[in-house]
């Protein structure tokens, strides 16, 4: 039998029809962890045979000009985003995680994070404009002849640029200008799909479907009345006029979602989403020689890792203070991704390091514990290899994906403003590490996850040379969203059929009416 | 390079993990073109060391009580559905097929066949409740140890034995009792969402919008006020109260899907439904000698076959005499599939058959077209093998499947009512023939189909496998169903924002009409 399914798979090898060999793919990246996982795509995708060129700004912090395997359209710039601005948004996103602001505090929060966001749209949109008025950089483009683009659409007006040199054009997405990418693609009914930042799971009370709709309603009023309008004018600049920014954004060909349903909750989903959350995870690698060493001498009681992503390496003194004492109180060992002071209440068992090879240590067999901030890669990376979490969430989704796996039953979450009080996080800890039921959800987890027909990331890679073969994938592309929204809702129609009823009732009522009176008319005469 | 492709598939070969072995299956299944499909999963299921057990009425007509691949529950029953009642039904579909009947004559035959469908659905129920009634029966079936249920939901009840049994639950549907089985499971517009029988696309004038949404009206009336019925009182008495039927059939795992996005409009879909389309399609076989050398006969003209499948076999003779007709003026060989008497128009080039490897002659080199009914096999297979199509739609979905072909421009439709009329049959056989287009774009549709990252039978099997291996697929289904009708649409949450902004305004209104009030007698005082 075995030796049957040898010469079979011999056969399949030498049969196989050649897969899309030598793309020329243009990819307009976006920067942080965003272009982290966009690169594990352009990588493998380099190893398939295809053709790279990255479009970047020559003030981009993390994208090089020179790599091995793309090449690169650098376009010169006089503003960029700094980090020092992300780092200042991200600091307003904590102070709204904080909770239990006076209200006019969470106004000015508020007011300032979303002027802010209008900043870095400016700032994005201006790179694009830059980008399309520059006629000899697109006249290269075009000569280029690239069968795809691949983008982020977090980043704006990047369609755009699609749109201008009519490219077939494929999403590796998880954010859109107005929040998460299925509310703009799929039918997201708000009474069960909770709105980012909401911290909802899909099962809501009256007041906190009331709530989410609230929410709803301020993040498309903000995307409607102000993102847009400054993409819009770049649309109307270079696409001509009937571009509606908001349909434009719909046209992708395919959505490289990088979530998955054991993630995500159950949704409603179109034909072309394709989901390929955790295409980055990977078995682990052994360990360098002097962290095996250390991990090892933990003994049975195994080791914890702890980090809170590329943007916040370090918090307030007084909770990391806290956390390193309550570190100190643990049989296990610890790993601790911190690049401020060293903390005077440290103990023996915790190694402070400025990076760590976190994928490695999540599948190390010792491992007990990942204590993180909720950012969606290390989320996904604890799924791939089962390790359940005390998340510290600090801003934007970090504590919606948290509360993913805390509805899972596989990770305990605790907020900035409590990390710190009456030994809450050494008790989180102790709980998580000695209640079996955190291992085994997340075990269970990672089983589900683990068990696809397809790898994540050969999927998307199925995916985006499907679109270069065919020139697009327009029969999964529903145009239902150039209706009106009152047509697609069928209001005109529901408007139409209750007149017409009404007025056959109507008709039907004063023909019997009319009738009666004849009659009795009819009947005083004969009297 | 490829040296190290060998090894890599000698490497995964070595180490991929065990397919779910041995697991034992009921399956529930349906009669008639029903079963042709099931029969193909059972036999691939069979293949793969699954244990399959079929539950069949002792007066089943296609399902065989002894078989090589699957033991037999059979339950005696008195009456049954037979062949004679599908007749009538479809002779009466066929009425609605040729349109422009007067008003009078429709609400007869409308009126008919709802009564006789709710007459099947009885029968049906009937069944479901002999099974569940006979108390030795369950008990063997509890002691079986089943694994799985694998039913098509095109018939009632079924889902009820899988609760009563407490089995995890797989369909292989493209029907549920209330219409096209998307319309259950996820949203479905139906402004752009053409209901089965409309006899539209996915883009509709408002017209044809207004009537879609009243056959949709229709439809869910008929199914709630009396199909529905017919189930609940077996759920009631067999399953106890507060569950209902409707809800029930929504608890399925996982919805294979008989479609996939190259026929079906795009729409939205839900994380639980997957799609096997074509899934029983496979590369044609070598013919028979005499059908060999019949289509090697045609030289460089090609050939022709015709079928209209399993139920009407053959036409009115008046319809019959034109189409031979139109055969004999074709320099094409006809195959055709046709049991009634010989026509006396029939031409030297015709081949009159009582059945047909259709399969293996659609992949032939030299077939030029298929003149088909439209049942969703043929036209998978003909999607398959790239073959266009002239459509004679009869009843049912046929009408519809065929539209979609026509709307990408591979088929052309000709309704009973004007197939005999002014050599339309030969005029729309000869368009097809002869105009490039039809076959470039049945072409384009069968490279769409055939790219995909898995054969959808392979697709199909590791979805039933999987739901085996993890006792069901919770996490991909939505429970949101569950919600009242106006909670899952937010009704309640608009109604108590509006009222809430309508309070705030009103409180302003008065406090600013009692300060300028209070203002006015001030000032009338001072003066």
């Amino acid at each position: 039998m075995r030796l049957l399914c040898f010469y079979i798979a011999l056969l399949l090898l030498i049969f196989t029809p050649k897969t899309c060999q030598g793309g020329n793919i243009l990819v307009f990246p976006t920067e942080g962890s965003h272009w982290i996982n966009m690169d594990i795509l352009l990588q493998a995708l380099h190893s398939k045979g295809h053709n790279i060129t990255i479009l970047r700004s020559s003030k981009s912090w993390y994208i090089n000009e020179k790599s091995s395997y793309y090449n690169t359209f650098t376009v010169q710039v006089e503003r960029s985003l700094d980090e020092k601005a992300i780092t200042e948004i991200i600091s307003d996103l904590i102070e709204f995680e904080k909770g239990a602001v006076p209200l006019t505090s969470f106004l000015h929060v508020t007011v300032g994070f979303f002027s802010k966001l209008v900043d870095v749209h400016t700032l994005m949109g201006e790179f694009v404009s830059t980008v399309l008025g520059d006629q000899e950089l697109m006249r290269t483009m075009k000569d280029s002849k690239f069968d795809l683009m691949l983008t982020d659409p977090c980043s704006g007006g990047r369609i755009i640029l699609a749109k201008y040199l009519n490219l077939p054009l494929v999403y590796n997405v998880r954010w859109i200008l107005a929040g998460e990418g299925h509310l703009a693609i799929a039918p997201s009914p708000v009474s069960y799909i909770p709105i980012t930042g909401s911290h909802y799971t899909d099962k809501m009370t009256f007041f906190q479907r009331a709530k989410n709709m609230v929410l709803y309603l301020a993040v498309q009023t903000h995307h409607h009345l102000l993102v847009k309008q400054v993409y819009q004018r770049i649309c109307d600049k270079y696409l001509g006029p009937d571009n509606d920014y908001n349909l434009l954004m719909l046209d992708a060909d395919i959505w490289l979602m990088r979530v998955d349903f054991v993630f995500e909750f159950p949704r409603p989903t179109m034909p072309n989403v394709i989901y390929m959350g955790g295409f980055h995870c990977k078995p682990a690698k052994p360990l360098p020689e002097h962290l095996e060493e250390f991990v090892q001498s933990s003994g049975e009681h195994g080791f914890i890792i702890m980090s809170l992503g590329a943007f916040v390496s370090n918090l307030p003194a007084g909770i990391t203070h806290e956390i390193a004492a309550a570190f100190a109180k643990l049989p296990q060992k610890v790993i601790w991704r911190h690049k401020g002071d060293r903390p005077v209440t440290l103990g023996n068992n915790t190694l402070l390091v400025d990076w760590m090879p976190q994928n490695d240590l999540l599948g190390h067999p010792k491992i007990k514990l990942f204590v993180a901030h909720g950012g969606t890669n290390g989320v996904q990376e604890a799924i791939y290899h089962g390790v359940p979490i005390v998340g510290l969430p600090l801003f934007s989704d970090q504590h919606d994906n948290l509360l993913r796996l805390k509805d899972r039953g596989a990770a305990k979450i605790l907020t900035i403003n409590v990390v710190h009080k009456d030994n809450n996080f050494l008790k989180a800890i102790q709980e998580v590490v000695n209640q079996p039921s955190y291992r085994m959800n997340m075990q269970r987890l990672s089983r589900l996850h683990r068990d696809q027909p397809m790898k994540p990331l050969d999927t998307a890679l199925f995916w985006i040379e499907f679109v270069m073969r065919h020139k697009g994938a327009a029969h999964l592309r529903t145009e239902s969203y150039r209706l009106p929204w009152y047509s697609y809702h069928s209001l005109d129609v529901i408007l139409f059929l209750t007149g017409a009823v009404l007025l056959v009732l109507l008709t039907v009522f004063f023909l019997i009416r009319c009738l009666y009176t004849i009659l009795c008319k009819h009947e005083v005469k004969h009297n």
